[in-house]
C-alpha cells in the first residue's frame, strides 16, 4: 500500500463531516481527496464553505482546506476521484438521504454512512466493528439485490448505544445470555450536531428527552447482535432493552448506567471483569489503524468512567467501563462511556471501512 | 396562634442551616430566635459567623442576622429560648451527631433533623409528610424508651429518593403494589453541601458515584413505606430497589429516571395519571403552610421535568413528574424531580414540624 | 385606576415577548389583552403557538394562555383592543421592524420597543427610566414630525450597558464629569434570545465576540446621557467609551468590569459610595410599580456582584455594584451587574411605560 | 545527551505536581526519578499517595507510578538522586516554602519553582522564557549572595499575566513603548488548584474576585520586563497596569481582554500583526523541546481566541491572540489566551529549565 486510497466525504461541512476530515488527516491508508456538500457550498474552497467555522479542534487539515467543494448531487465527480465515500449527511429528510446514498452505491461507490436513514433497511448492516464484523458478509447479497456491482452501503448505529453494547456483546460472546437491560444515558450536546442544543436549555439543567433516541437505543442492538442467515439479519431474540435518554451539559462523551439480567447461566463479578479485560474483537486481531488496543477499558477507580477523564481513551475509540457491582434487582449493574462523535460516529465509520478493506470488500 | 413559636437552628452556619433560616424568614407559625454552631462560631453575630458568606440567595433575614450564635454544646441556652429545634448538623462524625441530638431530646426539645445519623435508629421515624404522616405516632414509644418527656427525634430521608418516592407511594396507596424499581438519579451539586463538589470535577463532566448514596436510595424507602406496628417499623416487603446515583453539573434539583414493575394488579397509563393528579397527602388536607398545593405535579410537555424549569414549582416543595410511558422491560417508566435543598432538606423538615404541631406532638 | 389599561405584546411568542407576558401577569396598572406574532402563529391559541415552549419559568399566565394570537400585520386589531403595545420583535430585518413600529404609531398606538431598529432615529428616545426620564419630553416633537396623533415610539438601549450606565450617570448627576470608560462585559446567553448561543460554543468556554455589541455599548450611552435641546438629542460630549463584549456560560445576568477616568473634579471613594447609596431616579420618586427601591445596590462583600447571587435583586430590576477600588491607570474601577432580560429588556420597557403614563404621555 | 538528566518534583501529589509529571513523561532531556510530598504521603507509592486521584488526564506515567514518595524535608535524598528539582509546593505558608526552597538550593540543587513565595525576592528572576531569558544571568550573583555553589532559585510568574505579557513584550521589543494597560481576565478554575473553586460558586455564575490576583497581574510584569543591571532587577518604568480578575466556569485557559496605550511612537495595526507573527524568543531560536513553534499565534477568525478551541495550541505552550482592533479610548485592544496549568505553570517551568540547561546554568 504505497499510495493511499482516495476517499470522499459527503456532507463534509457539517460537524460529523468535519470530524471525518480531522480524523483522516494522517490516516495511513486513506486520503481525503474529495468533499461534497449542498449546492450552496459547492464551488467554494472547503475552508470558506464552513458557515460556522471549523468546530472540531485544531486546524483544518491543509490537504483539505483548499479542496473545492463538490455538489453532493454530482455523483460522477465523486466516482471519478474516490474509491469510496463516507456519508455524513445531516439533511432532515431521511428519504432524501436514502436516495442519495443509493445513487452513490449504484454508481459503484461503497458508502460508509453515519446517517440513520438506512439502519432499518433489511440488507444494510449496522456495524460496530468489534461486535458484528461478519455482518459485512451480507454485502454480496446486498449488491445482487440492488443490481450494484462495486458499490454497497454500510451504516453505523446510533451513538447512544455504543457505550454499553460492546461490554454486553463481550459477555454474550463468552456464553452468558443477557435477557434484560435497563439503561439510562446521559448524552453530550455534540450528539445533536451544530448548533444543536441551545445553551439556555442545558446551562444548569438536564433535558430528560432526546426525540427518537430511546427507540433507537432499544431496537438497533437487536439487529447488531442478530444472526446473518440466508442473506438477511435475524434480530437477537429473548433480549429486552429499556432506555431513558437524557441530554446533559457535557460537550463530548455519552455515559450510560446499565442494569443487566442474565439468562440461566450467570457469571460471577470476577468472570465479567476477566471477560472484559481479555476481550478482543476482529479490529484488535487485525490491528486496524483506528482500533483501540483494548476495545473495553475497565477502570478500577470507584468514580469512573467520567466523560472528561475517559472520552479520549485510546484515540477516543475505546469504551470505558467501571463500577461493576451486584444489583439488588437484576444481576449486575455498571457504568459505560464512549466518545460519541469519534467512537460513536466518524471514528467508528473509519474503523468499519478499515475492516471492509481488510476483509476484501473494497476493490481498490 | 397570635404569637409565633420560637425555634432554634443547630448547625445554623452551614448551607442547610442557612436554607432553614431563609425558608423560615416569613413563616406564619415559627420564628427563629436561636442559632447554634460550632465553638469557633459561638459568640459572634450570625452574619459575621458565616465563613463562606450567605450562600442561599437574597439577604440574611434581618431578625436572624444579628443573633449571637450559641455553642451547640450549650443545650440549656436552646432549651430556655426554643420550643423545638431544627438540626442541620454537618459534622462528619455520625456518632457525635446522634449524641448531640439525643442530648437535645433529653433536655425536652423536639428535634427535626436533616442529618442521616438517626435514620437507622429503629424508633426514629424517617418522614416524608405526604407519605408516612402516621409514623409520627411512634413518638410516645420513642419518648418512653429513652426516658424523654417532651423531647423526641424525627428525621428526613436522603434527598436522592424524594423525587420518585412520593409518586410511587401514591400508586401503592391506590392499591397497586410495586415489586421492583430501577432508578438512575442525576443529582445537583448542592446536595454535597458547601464547598462540596470541586468545580474541576463537574465542569463538562458527570461523576457516576456519590459515596453512600445508592445504599440510602435503595434502603430508606423500605422504612418510609413500612408499617408502624407494636411501636416499631416493619420495612416494606416485596419491594426491591436498585439505584445508580450520578453527580451532574446542575446547582439545584435532583432528577430521577425510574422503571417500575408492578405486582399482579397493574394500572393503565391513564389510571396512573389519574392517581398522580388527584393525590393529596395529609399536608394538603391540613393545608399546612409549607405544603405544596399538589404534592405531585404531572407535566404533560414531553421534555419535562427539568431541574431549571421545575425545581422551584410551588415554593420548591412539589415533586414534578413527567414522561410516563410503557416500558419494554418493566411495566412503566417515568422521570421525577424535586428540589434537593428545599423539598429534600430544609423545606421537608419544616413541613414535618408543621405536621407534628397539627397532630399534637409539639407541646407549645 | 379601577380598571387596568389594556396592552398588547408584539412578537409575543419569542423569548422577550414571553418575558413581557410573564412580568405583566400581575401588573397593577396594565393587562395583556392582545398578543401578536408572525402569520405562522396567528390564529392559534397563545399557548399552542409557542414552538419552543414557555421558556421563562413558571407557567404561562392563565389570562394570556388562551388568547388567540393576532397577525402583527393586522394593526387594526391591536388598535381596537389596546391602549399601547410593547414591541418584542425578533425579526432579523431592522427596516421591517422600523416599518412595523411606525405603522403602529401611525395608527395611534404608543410603542415601547425592545428592538434596536429605532435606536439611531434622531427623535426616538432611548430610555433608562432612572437616567433620562426627561427624554420622553421629545414625544410631542416626534409626533408632530411624523404626523402622529396619539402614537409614538420609545425604545430601550442594549442590555450590555445597563449594568454600568446607571452608576456612571449617578456620578455625573452628582457633578463629577466622566471622561473615559474602559469596559469588559461578560454577558449571559439569554441575551442572544432562543435558541441563541449553541451549547457547544459555551460549555467550558468563553466567546470573546458578540457581533455588533461593542459598538452599541460604546455609542448608545452618548445618546442616553445627552441633552434634549430644541427637539433633538445632543450626544454627551467629552466622554469616550471602549468595550470588550464576551459571551459566557451564564444563563442570565450581564456583568461588567469598569475603569473610570473622571474629569478635573474627582470624587473620593467615600463620596462615590455615598452617591450610589443615596441615588434615586424619577421611578423611585414616583414609586412606579416596577421601580426597584434602590436603583443601585452597592454590595460590600469583596466578591460581589455575581450573576447568580445578584441578578434577581429587587425583582431583577436593581443594578448591583461592587468592588469599587482605586485604579492604577484611571481613577477608579468597579464591577456592575444587571439582569439582561428583565432590567435590560422587558422589565425596563415596562418601567418606561409606567413612567410615560405618570408623566402624562399615555392618553388612556 | 545519551542519558536523561534525573530530576525531582517537590509537592508532587498536588495538581501542579501532577502536571509536571504528566508533561515530563516523555521529555527528551529530563526524567523524573524522585517525587517528594508532605510527611503524610512519604513512604507510599506515588500512585497510592494521590488522595484525590490523578487529576490531569490520561494515566500516571508508568515510570513514576511506582516511585516511593520522599518527605520534602529529606533534602539529602533529593540531592543524592536529582540534578535539579521542580517545586510545585501548594503549602499555604509562603515563608515555609521560601525556607524549603532555600534549603534545596543550599544543598546544591537548582530549583525551578511554580510557587509565588520567591517572586518578590530581589535576586530571584521571574521567568517567561520568551521574554526575559537574560534574567537567568543573575544566577551567579544570587549564588554568591547566598553562599550557594551549584544551587539557585528561579521562579515563574502568576498564570494570570501569561496570556497578554508575551504579545506586549513583543511590541516593546520592536521599539514601541507601552505606557498603559487595562486588562480584564477571565480565569479558569484549574488556576485555583484542587479542590479549588466550589462548583456551587461557578455553575451559571462568575466570581469577580480572585484574592491577590490583581496585584500580581499589575506588579509582576514590571519585574519581568525590567532591566538586569549590576546584579539586580530594575523594574520597568513608565508602564502602568490595571487588572480586573474574574473566575469563570471554564476548566482550563485564561483569557484576557486588553487595552493598550503606546508611548509617542505608535505602531499601525498591520505593524502589530507583523510583529506578532514574526516574533521569536530565545526558546524558539534554541529550538527547546517545550518551546512552541510560534510563541504567539494570531487568530484571524473574528471570535477567537477561545479557551476550549485555543488552550491546547502547540502543546498548550503557545499564546493565542486575536481581535486586534483600534480602540476608542487607548490605541488598540485585543484578546489573548494561554493555558494556565501548562504554559502558565508546569510547562513554563520546564521550558525555563531547558533554557537554563542550554545557557549553561545547570551543571549536569
Amino acid at each position: 500500500m504505497n499510495k493511499k486510497i482516495p476517499v470522499g466525504v459527503l456532507g463534509a461541512t457539517g460537524m460529523v463531516g468535519q470530524q471525518y476530515i480531522r480524523l483522516l488527516a494522517d490516516h495511513p491508508w486513506f486520503e481525503v481527496v474529495y468533499v461534497a456538500a449542498s449546492p450552496q457550498s459547492a464551488g467554494k474552497k472547503y475552508k470558506e464553505a464552513l458557515k460556522s467555522g471549523w468546530l472540531v479542534g485544531g486546524e483544518i487539515p491543509s490537504n483539505v482546506a483548499g479542496l473545492i467543494v463538490g455538489d453532493v448531487a454530482n455523483i460522477k465527480r465523486a466516482a471519478d476521484s474516490c474509491a469510496f465515500v463516507f456519508s455524513a449527511f445531516e439533511m432532515p429528510d431521511k428519504e432524501a438521504i436514502k436516495t442519495a446514498e443509493n445513487a452513490y452505491a449504484a454508481a459503484g461507490m461503497p458508502v460508509f454512512s453515519n446517517a440513520s436513514a438506512h439502519r432499518d433497511t433489511p440488507n444494510v448492516p449496522v456495524m460496530i466493528a468489534e461486535i458484528n464484523p461478519h455482518h459485512l458478509d451480507i454485502i454480496p447479497a446486498q449488491q445482487k439485490a440492488n443490481g450494484w456491482k462495486k458499490g454497497f452501503i454500510v451504516v453505523k448505529p446510533n451513538c447512544s448505544l455504543q457505550s454499553y453494547l460492546t461490554p454486553i456483546h463481550a459477555l454474550i460472546a463468552a456464553g452468558y445470555e443477557v435477557e434484560k437491560l435497563i439503561i439510562t444515558t446521559m448524552q453530550a450536546v455534540s450528539g445533536a450536531g451544530y448548533p444543536g442544543v441551545a445553551s439556555l436549555d442545558v446551562i444548569d439543567n438536564i433535558i430528560p428527552l432526546i426525540p427518537g433516541e430511546e427507540e433507537k437505543t432499544e431496537e438497533e442492538p437487536l439487529k447488531i447482535l442478530g444472526e446473518l442467515k440466508g442473506g438477511k439479519f435475524a434480530p437477537k431474540k429473548n433480549l429486552a432493552i429499556s432506555a431513558h435518554c437524557n441530554r446533559v451539559p457535557v460537550s463530548d462523551g455519552h455515559l450510560a448506567c446499565v442494569n443487566v439480567l442474565f439468562g440461566k447461566k450467570k457469571p460471577s463479578k470476577e468472570k465479567i471483569l476477566e471477560i472484559w479485560k481479555s476481550f478482543r474483537g476482529e479490529p484488535q486481531t487485525l490491528e486496524l489503524p483506528f482500533a483501540p488496543k483494548h476495545a473495553i477499558i475497565y477502570r478500577d477507580e470507584p468514580n469512573r468512567p467520567q466523560p472528561k477523564m475517559d472520552r479520549d481513551a485510546d484515540k477516543a475509540m475505546a469504551v470505558s467501563v467501571g463500577r461493576l457491582r451486584e444489583d439488588t434487582v437484576f444481576d449486575f449493574k455498571f457504568a459505560a462511556l464512549s466518545h460519541n462523535t469519534v467512537r460513536g460516529a466518524a471514528g467508528g465509520g473509519i474503523l468499519t471501512a478499515e475492516l471492509a478493506l481488510k476483509k476484501g470488500y473494497l476493490q481498490v
